[in-house]
């Protein structure tokens, strides 16, 4: 039976950078995989293939430049999801690469297995017909999350689909109903109407994204309904049947969606996108002290520890925002609390980013945040029209939002919707850090052409509001 | 007779800034232009122009994807002049009607006519058959700069190009010798040689940009080398000469250029890009009381004025940098100092961006300098090899270096090269203008997968370093 100073269950963004701190920090140091690949649903399933699906998308079917250049731009008639799998693959195997090699160079010790919990400090890892003990001082749970999938929808990865299903697509249907407009289910219906499939999105809310401000995401709304894309907002589906093929065809519906209010939707596919699952009951957290959730997710206090204090829990698993990002974060803050590590970490400066087409990032308060706290602010906006870099991309739809304190004028929050968005915000986030004003933007020299000028007009035309009030 | 507060000369970059500051004042302001458009070099035949062409360049050959989507992302088989020009149009029409009404917004009159002084307080306007005479307490001098056309060579636009007269070439070159090895000529022999046309580049120095950092304009010149242009650095032209078309085909070389070692390179075309000039002379500044140097520039002092108080002179007449960006500061700047009002500029902050292919970036200083000024640093580098944007874009070769100061790890300069470069450079430049340190990075979330998570990469880098110090 071996020991190690720490154990990290999951290799998933959290997974590696709890793990990866601890090896910095001198521990021994041992990640259990139980997947054939390490990286978690961010490299294999997740966040990676759909970023490159994205990238290919945009690549291939011209969207970002077809203002510019016309039907022209349009490279392949056909798409082929070959095409598509091409990039992501090759894309996925160097991140592969990377995190083995980060895992050799720390002295990362990678085990392949199911691992369960024995005792608050044993646990079993099974890999086949072997098995092994281990004992640690200090555990890191970063196994992620599933797709949740009820019962009640008949998942065949034929017609009906979640989301890892669809990475396996054979070829692109005529039409898809996107059921949940969260972060999955909205990059996917953007994706998939880019790629041309008829796509209607069905979300209980009146919005998608709505942990994004409300401006952002009606800018959003807006793009997407003009690709081609169907929004039933406020609508909830009610049943999922599969419909039995006619032979009329490749363009005959195969799935019904039946929604609350009566309507019924049909489309060649449907994707289900609502709510991740954790899958803490398969390692029997029970046995360790911990209790999770009725979806099998666990609570952590601000420092990741579940109720077992030893026992940290980071990524998915803990809830939103169940961003890769935000994940490795966790990993790192829980493994520096674990061994005493100081750390300056900001969570209200954490970023968010979502790649829906076109992607949209935010850091700080939204509107909406800042006036339920009755805090005096003004919005300085910059459309990307009215930069000559927005004119040479040909993205006339971007927007940079600054909210900036009336009074003290500093920086609240930053908004963004268009291309480069999530590289945009971290100008903005870096501001915010050290606290500085809206007269920093003003002041600041930017490269021309470049889409950062944004700052630049949207501080000006906050700062003539703020004036003018 | 009319009299001004202030009478701006010129309506590139600089003149705006310049005129729309003082507007903003409170003064009343004309901006004189003698060409047809408004807007100067930067929206007329240089910035805006040549990054259109840039755009469009990348896009159409698909320069930035080829290496995820191999040869079939050229989506043309033959590019035309004309693939460029349209879009190049597009934008400059939009940025001319933006610079329009800018002024009207701001009550800055637009005068079209040839500007020149009759004394320092009275300047003639001439237009056509009639002239008006104008005085101003003020005046800003922006009249920018031309190329410089020794007699010597036989500019003819067809075989002989400066940078103007090649944005007016009508069939792309099978290839083309570039002398100079500056901003203009290293972006038109990037653009060229990624439409396919043979480059041999000639630069007296033994590097292109040498302002630039030396690594950064290594990686640049060995990617340059690549794409299949080759360097002649540490060369001088000597005699550049036109060779008669014998009518052996359109593949011909048509003008030659003997190099002061007594090689003679062959090409059908030539673009000659050393050195701009003023044209200080046409304003008959003498009669103003100011001096002009030999290429007909302007000496300013910190404060943009000319040995005559009460005339400021900003953007490229006054030299380097001579890029739009901070000629638009000079000329803010230059207005808030005439008018007493108070500013915050940070000269040792301003950046610098070559739009190249791959386009570079740095704020602050670079490593030769820290040396030179003893200064003990340590540089932290990210491959975009390493970030997982960098491999969904393809761009294998970016890379961004973070100088550290060895004791109070403050930033001290951030260099780019690769996709974003120019807009990336200002989270280093807005953490550089707070004093920050390389903890700031470490410390940050960044969105993932950005190219901005390059900051955090070379931040563990170069702490490393200096841990192992």
């Amino acid at each position: 039976m071996r020991h190690f100073d720490c154990v990290v269950i999951g290799s998933g963004p959290a997974g590696q950078k709890a793990a990866i701190q601890a090896a910095k920090l001198g521990r021994r140091v041992c990640v259990i995989e139980k997947g054939a690949a390490v990286g978690g649903a961010a490299i294999n399933t997740g966040t990676i293939p759909s970023k490159a699906l994205r990238e290919a998308v945009l690549h291939l079917t011209g969207t970002s430049k077809r203002l510019l250049f016309g039907e022209n731009s349009r490279m392949k008639k056909q798409i082929t999801i070959d095409d598509l799998i091409y990039v992501s693959q090759k894309v996925i195997h160097h991140e592969l690469a990377l995190v083995r090699e980060y895992f050799e160079r720390n002295d990362v010790e990678l085990i392949n297995g199911a691992a369960h919990f024995e005792s608050p400090n044993m646990i079993q890892v099974v890999r086949g017909n072997e098995s092994e003990h281990i004992t640690a001082d200090k555990y890191f749970i970063a196994i992620g999350t599933r797709p949740a999938k009820p019962a009640s929808v008949p998942f065949d990865n034929k017609a009906v689909f979640c989301s890892d299903g669809l990475l396996k697509i054979g070829i692109l249907p005529r039409s898809m109903i996107v059921v949940g407009g969260g972060v999955i289910g909205t990059e996917y219906a953007c994706m998939m109407a880019a790629l041309g499939v008829k796509v209607t999105l069905v979300e209980g809310r009146q919005e998608v994204l709505g942990f994004l401000d409300r401006e952002i995401v009606e800018a959003l709304m807006y793009q997407m309904r003009r690709t081609g894309i169907t929004l039933r907002m406020g609508e909830k589906v009610a049943k999922i049947e599969k419909i039995a093929a006619n032979g009329n065809g490749h363009n005959e519906p195969l799935v019904s969606a039946v929604l609350e209010s009566g309507k019924t939707l049909r489309a060649q596919t449907l994707l289900y996108a609502i709510g991740r699952q954790g899958m803490t009951g398969l390692l029997q957290v029970e046995k360790a002290g911990i209790t999770a959730d009725d979806r099998e997710r666990l609570k952590v206090n601000a420092s990741y520890q579940t109720n077992v204090e030893h026992i940290y829990a980071v990524g998915d698993v803990i809830g939103f925002p169940a961003l890769a990002s935000t994940a490795m974060e966790q990993g790192r803050l829980a493994a520096c609390h674990a061994y005493g590590q100081p750390v300056n970490s900001v969570p209200e400066l954490f970023p968010l980013g979502v790649y829906a087409i076109p992607e949209v990032s935010q850091v700080g308060k939204t509107e909406q945040q800042l006036t339920d706290a009755g805090i005096p602010y003004e919005a300085g906006i910059a459309e990307y029209r009215e930069l000559a870099r927005g004119q040479l991309l040909g993205d006339e739809d971007g927007l940079l939002k600054l909210l900036i304190h009336q009074d003290t004028h500093e920086i609240l929050g930053v908004h963004a919707i268009g291309t480069g968005a999530t590289e945009l915000i971290h100008i903005g986030q870096a501001v915010m850090a050290f606290k500085g004003t809206v007269e920093f933007f003003i002041n600041n020299v930017f490269n021309y052409p470049t889409l950062a000028e944004a700052y630049k007009v949207a501080a000006l035309n906050g700062l003539n509001k703020i004036r003018h009030v």
